[in-house]
């Protein structure tokens, strides 16, 4: 029996919890909606439940507990204040956590930095030592690899790749400031745009994946607003590698699945905006995990701690 | 006797080298113009002069030798090609140096990369672990300090916030790309851009320090100058510290002495991107080692190599 780590995802929208073996395989993987209520425990009774569920379903050791979450998170606490739970605010899901897995680590870091973290232990970006993992979805987040090690930040947010300003006098950004790559390049924020444009969209409230197909069919307003998200992605790329020395970004999330769409101006606007030697070398690529990244970054945490464990990541032992 | 460091600065316009203590101290600083001539030995023969001239006038025993340069250098042969240095193109500058002081260790790195660890060891970032230090001068240049240890990346140009994409559709910046913080925030952006817009200048070959007595006088033209330098440079930091999760940004260069037109303009810009909590903490200082935290932070790379010379640093021992 093979050293395993309980994983677990919460999002907003639906939370996750799997066994995840040393080699990155993902066993016993579950999904459940994020309950609605005003009450923090009616939102963590299903996880217990759903916890319950993965725990007695494998077979094998379980030698450490790894959680991404939504942010804000708090790090020396091990507590969470995901914007889209509003029923909690501080609420100590690390502690909760590791109460159902007595005696082993726990360890919890925010989700982009856990997708960026499996796609550098297991994905796309195994082979790098300096890589900047994206999730363009909802938002953009992202999270931070640099000589080999994650890199979470002092307060547990780097790689926040989403709220890179990239337009001084850009559009507002859902966080209050203005011009950030999640403005520009979000599923919401291209939709948004496409519509304000002149978009004529075939549903009441479109979304991401209708404007794909909408620019796949030669809507220019669709296609522009992929156009301009590219671009927009590529100045954060490329700022991020101004500053990180990066060799190479991996991009996931929903929005990732319209690579044909996204890929081509990313690519050629990365090339206009990194004109010095140390930045013509990035190299982009898309995530190899998919929605499976944040689990195998979250067991990253526990069963590779030498790379994955450092500062920014809260843990308990 | 003390244990001293051999530090030399190496710009397009002067070369100095000075005796560095382990507080920091800098001892017998002398000051040569850069040499200009088609000739590589032409350049070197004044440095081998500078350095022999400091050797000669101090007294302590001189533990390494540690050399900041501006760029392009090349790190894994620990050789340089200035931009502003034609006849030095992957000049051996290390291994010369090396040779003027045998048997010590000697260690190189980018000058902005210099300037920040000058700063955050003897400096106004002392207290801090996580720190961005930037040069407003000719160009716009800087050096990354994460959990208390420099970054230079893999190649030694980690920390680069002039080439930061503030504005995706911005005006073309010397690199080759567009929109880039030196495109408007160094001395001769500001300067350009002014004339460009209104500015009736004083004389026939303006510098920032026409520009900010302008603006002291009350000229818009050289006020709006500043005030859009700040915006790009507050952009700019906001990203990285998005990227970085900064605590501290030091500003030094020549244009920081218009820190009085520069420093409003850049707060409240800061304030107004960096709305998430994990950004609304940055503080920003003017550098305290005037125009020898180049000098303090090359003697670093020798006197505290724990801290200052990973990945990215020449070395040779």
């Amino acid at each position: 029996m093979s050293d395993l780590a309980l994983a677990v995802d919460v999002g907003g929208t639906k939370v996750a919890a799997a066994l995840v073996a040393a080699d990155g395989t993902v066993v016993e993987r579950r999904v459940r909606p994020t309950a609605v209520s005003p009450d923090p425990e009616a939102v963590w009774r299903p996880v217990t439940e759903l916890v319950a569920e993965v725990l007695a379903a494998g077979t094998g050791q379980v030698v450490g507990v790894g959680v991404g979450s939504a942010g804000p998170i708090h790090v020396p606490e091990g507590s969470i204040s995901p914007v889209n739970i509003p029923a909690w605010r501080r609420f100590p899901l690390l502690h909760r956590l590791a109460e159902l897995v007595p005696g082993v680590p726990a360890r919890l870091a925010g989700d982009g930095i856990c997708a960026a973290a499996g796609e550098h232990w297991r994905g796309a970006g195994q082979d790098v030592d300096d890589l900047l993992g994206i999730v363009v979805s909802t938002g953009v987040g992202g999270g931070l690899i640099q000589g080999g090690r994650l890199v979470a930040g002092p307060s547990g947010n780097a790689g926040h790749i989403g709220h890179v300003v990239v337009d001084l006098d850009g559009v507002p950004c859902p966080c209050g400031g203005r011009g950030c790559v999640e403005a520009m390049s979000s599923g919401p924020s291209m939709v948004a745009w496409a519509l304000r444009t002149g978009w004529q969209a075939p549903v009441p409230a479109p979304t991401g994946v209708d404007l794909a197909a909408a620019a796949r069919a030669g809507d220019p307003y669709a296609n522009e607003a992929f156009q301009r998200a590219g671009r927009a992605l590529a100045a954060g790329i490329v700022s991020t590698a101004a500053i990180c020395d990066l060799s190479r970004v991996v991009i996931g999330g929903g929005v990732s699945a319209a690579h044909d769409l996204l890929f081509p101006p990313l690519r050629a606007a990365i090339t206009e905006y990194g004109r010095l030697a140390f930045l013509q070398g990035i190299e982009v690529t898309t995530a190899s995990l998919g929605n499976s990244a944040g689990l195998v970054g979250a067991a990253a945490l526990v069963l590779a701690p030498e790379a994955y464990a450092g500062r920014g990541v809260a843990s308990l032992t």
